[in-house]
Formats: C-alpha cells, sequence, structure tokens
C-alpha cells in the first residue's frame, strides 16, 4: 500500500469525493435487498451494482444518457429479471427511497472535519435531486458546499469531461485538485485527466488495469488528512 | 419472442457478425479455465469476461485504448488476482491461445451457408491477429471474406464510430446491413446507429434497458435464414 506523503510541490486546493460507495456506504440498500428478497439480497445488490455501471457506460458510449435515477431502476429491474425475482413498483420504490437515505461511513464526518483548509465538493453520477437528498439527509450540505452532477453534461464517468466540470466550477487548476474515489476506474479516470487521486480501497481489491494508477490508497477515508498535514 | 419477418421495405444487403460468442463458441475457454484452476474455472470464467468487457468501455470513456489482447490479459490477471488464484505467464499463454482456436457453434456453418446471397462480414472488439487466427481456424475465411476490427479507430463497441466502420468499408447504407450479435448490449448499440439488428439470445437473458431494443431474438443462428426469406 502507498504511504507515502505527497511531495511538496504538489500543493492542493481541492478535494472532490464521489459520493456512493465514498462518502456514503451503500450497505442498506443490500440489506434492505434481502429484506425483500431473502437469501437473493447478496447476489441481486451484486448484480444490480454492476448493471448500473454498464449502463452508465453504455450509454455514453452509444450516446443515449438517461439519469442515474433512471438508470439505477432500470439496472434493478432487469437485474431482478436476471435473477427470476418478482420486481413490484413497491420494490422499487423501497430501494430508491432507501438511496435517498444512506448513511455516512463511520470516519467519513471526521475526516471531512480534518480537511476543512480545502475547497471541498463531491463529483457524482448521481441525479441532482438524489444527490441533493442524500447529502442532506447526512447533514452534509454546510460541509461540503459544492455537489456536482454529471447530469447537466449528459455523460457518464470516466469521461474526461465529468471531471472537466470541477476544474470549472471550482476554477482551480487540475494539479491543484485531489480526488478521491472509492472505485478504482473512477480513481484511474481522473488520474488520467490530472487530478491527484486517492482510491479509497476498503474492500482490498486488487488494483485495476486501465493504463493509469492512483496517486495514493487508503483504507477508509481516515487514511486522507494524514498524508495532506503540510 | 420476435419472430416477425422482415417487413418488405427492409432490403438487407449485409450481414455483419460479432465474433466471439456470435459465430464462436468461448466454452472451450472456460473449460480450460477449469482445467488450470479447478472447481473455480466457471467464478474466473464469469469475472473475466466482465473486467474485460469493463475494461473496453472504461479505456473507451478515458481515451487510453489498448488493443483487445492486452484487455484480454489485463483482465484475466485482474481476475485471478481478485479470486486469489495464481496466474503465471502459462496460464496466460494457454488461455490466449485457446481464444485463438476456439469453435463455431454446431449451427455456425449451416446458418452461413442459408446467407450466402448477402455480403457477410465480421465486426468484433477483437485484435486483427486474433481474429486472423480465429476465423482462419474455423476454415471461415473464404465464408466471411471480410473481418473488421475496431483496432483501426482504438475505440470499443458500442461507440458509433465502430458501426459507422462497416458503412465505410462495405459500401452499404446503414438501413441496409443486418446485424447480428450474442451480446444485447451490442446488438442494442447497432441498432441505436440505425442497423437491422439480431440478437441470439442463446441462454435466454432478459433485454438490457438501453433506449432501443434489437429488431429480432433469435435463440441460434438457425433463426436468421428463416427471418430473410425473399
Amino acid at each position: 500500500m502507498h504511504t507515502q506523503t505527497l511531495s511538496p510541490d504538489t500543493y492542493l486546493q481541492a478535494l472532490v469525493f464521489d459520493a456512493y460507495g465514498t462518502l456514503f456506504d451503500v450497505h442498506s440498500v443490500i440489506r434492505r435487498c434481502e429484506e425483500l428478497w431473502p437469501g437473493r439480497g447478496q447476489a441481486l445488490s451484486q448484480l444490480w451494482r454492476a448493471k448500473q455501471l454498464e449502463y452508465t457506460w453504455l450509454r455514453s458510449l452509444m450516446q443515449r444518457y438517461e439519469n442515474f435515477e433512471r438508470i439505477t431502476e432500470d439496472s434493478l429491474r432487469h437485474a431482478c429479471a436476471a435473477l427470476k425475482l418478482a420486481c413490484e413498483p413497491r420494490h422499487i420504490a423501497a430501494l430508491m427511497d432507501e438511496y435517498l437515505r444512506l448513511s455516512t461511513f463511520p470516519e467519513t464526518q471526521d475526516a471531512l472535519a480534518a480537511l476543512g483548509d480545502f475547497k471541498l465538493a463531491i463529483l457524482s453520477n448521481g441525479a441532482p435531486a438524489m444527490l441533493q437528498a442524500v447529502v442532506g439527509n447526512a447533514g452534509l450540505n454546510t460541509t461540503i458546499p459544492t455537489v456536482l452532477s454529471v447530469d447537466s453534461l449528459a455523460i457518464y464517468k470516466p469521461d474526461p469531461r465529468v471531471y472537466q466540470l470541477v476544474v470549472d466550477t471550482l476554477d482551480v487548476p487540475p494539479a491543484n485538485i485531489g480526488f478521491v474515489s472509492s472505485n478504482c476506474w473512477d480513481a484511474c479516470g481522473a488520474k488520467s485527466f490530472g487530478f491527484t487521486t486517492f482510491w479509497v480501497n476498503r474492500g482490498g481489491a486488487p488494483m485495476d488495469a486501465l493504463g493509469v494508477t492512483p496517486d495514493h490508497i487508503v483504507q477508509n477515508l481516515a487514511g486522507i488528512p494524514p498524508l495532506l498535514k503540510r
């Protein structure tokens, strides 16, 4: 695991976070899946998440964008059909509602508090209404003043235009932006664009092979403030 | 399942096939995985295939193209690491070699023979050397005279530029091209571009939700000639 401190010439002004799985724990969605389809919750959650991402990439390449709320519902229906689970409107409503009130991880609040010197922002695939709700319900509105959705661009991560949105909105050059994601491919996409990147590898997954690698790997968000001591 | 015959105004001049899983059966690769890692072959094959596709989409969006041979090796290494399986150079060599000598499906040869009136082509993510080998080893060189790889474009399916390559090479308008794939997302990508599409749904998978749907669904390649009777 990389633990080197940032070189003195890497002066970060802003820290930008992915939302789902990075700041917010989707465990409650998985638990709810298990309640709705006992014994199949984990299989469903895994396939749902895989299809959700797949649809973001495919629709980006096909130039057929739909927002993340729609994609999340579509991928849930597909995953249920593939696993031959009945998927009624009440199931979808319950799970989409769960998405709006995700918990933060145990260390999220303290880590963000320790990073108060930086401009903080979220950059997420999430639809604006989904993001607004989950950030508000977690009480992060004032801690993270800038919440950016890909929706205005109608394209998903890791298209470089998504990362450019941060540069344009915060008015900070890429070299001075740190980007934090629990998805290795997202950290790689941000690194490829030019950010300094932190991969939050909670599960000890192997690195993806995408031509670039994250600058830092941490086990959870608490690993970031020590790397940024000035 | 759709079984309607093509409307009289849909006059196809060319039929274009995806390669892996559509004309060629990747079952032997799965069997070889099981030989190399007994008891883990199926899990490895599934993760390998998922990562292989994921890397094509991610690298396309990141504008960091590497050819399909490289991606196939990278995704194999990643899948082995994720499943904690030892992956030595001899394993990779054995599996990559298997890719060059895939069998066709039992109905492939007869179906292609029944479609002799059409211009026939392959459009594949595969690297040119991989495609040349597998087509040659299966004895399809003369049956399918045109073999197109995305490699010259440095982008993967379902980017529309990939399907445009067929139009430019065969000099046939999109409306007169039929496209056949066992991947629903590939058939959807081709449909989105403007082809008449045939989804070979061997496994009875549910339809993907990508904003367009294939024109025809068949259980295997033998279902296509009856749809094209003039």
